[in-house]
């Protein structure tokens, strides 16, 4: 997969009228690649309504492992979507928000929604 | 996970203001999962363009096996959104296209693409 900064253009420009075959902007892969992996979706869905204990998170998406959400959660950080906080007491407890990059992700998480609304996705 | 029609707006009501967890939109959820599964975004990607034959999307997308670009496009075409079109002539050829649902799904992969691209997510 190309990862220059400029791939897409260069795919774009050689791409359908000579019939050759189109190369996936790689903004485009990276971002569908994180965001639709397995349960992150939900994640980002829970953490867009407010910020979150992680017990909340478990309880809010039924069939996700402490052991999975946990490493959504430490990958969605990497990739700056998601921050930490650790709140003081006994035990300590830990929250979880949207960063601002993740926050500029609902418009589109809201458009993928309405799309599965209106062609009854779920049914 | 609730299935039923109606699920979402239940859970809305219930959500966040008395500290129950939030749960997920089904209908958001099966799209993301759906959109989401290994390469599946970047096989729509690459027929939003448009329709292709099967080998054009092997090109079009490094590192995807054909087994498992036939999988994707199986269940793109199960959820309604990609159709088959089998070409007469010897060999017989086989080329993939958007459906009318699978369109309605282009703005949202656009702007996930301009997410993408302006908080740089590729690099």
């Amino acid at each position: 997969m190309e990862t220059s900064a400029d791939g897409h253009r260069q795919a774009a420009a050689a791409a359908p009228q000579n019939g050759n075959a189109a190369h996936v902007c790689p903004d485009f892969h990276a971002a569908i690649e994180l965001i639709g992996r397995r349960w992150a979706g939900a994640i980002l869905w829970a953490l867009a309504e407010r910020p979150r204990y992680f017990a909340e998170l478990t309880a809010s998406v039924p069939g996700l492992s402490d052991r999975l959400l946990s490493r959504r959660l430490r990958e969605l950080e990497s990739a700056g979507l998601v921050e930490r906080c650790v709140h003081d007491g006994t035990p300590a407890r830990v929250s979880y928000a949207l960063t601002e990059k993740g926050r500029a992700l609902e418009p589109v998480l809201g458009s993928l929604q309405d799309w599965a609304r209106e062609w009854k996705l779920s049914s």
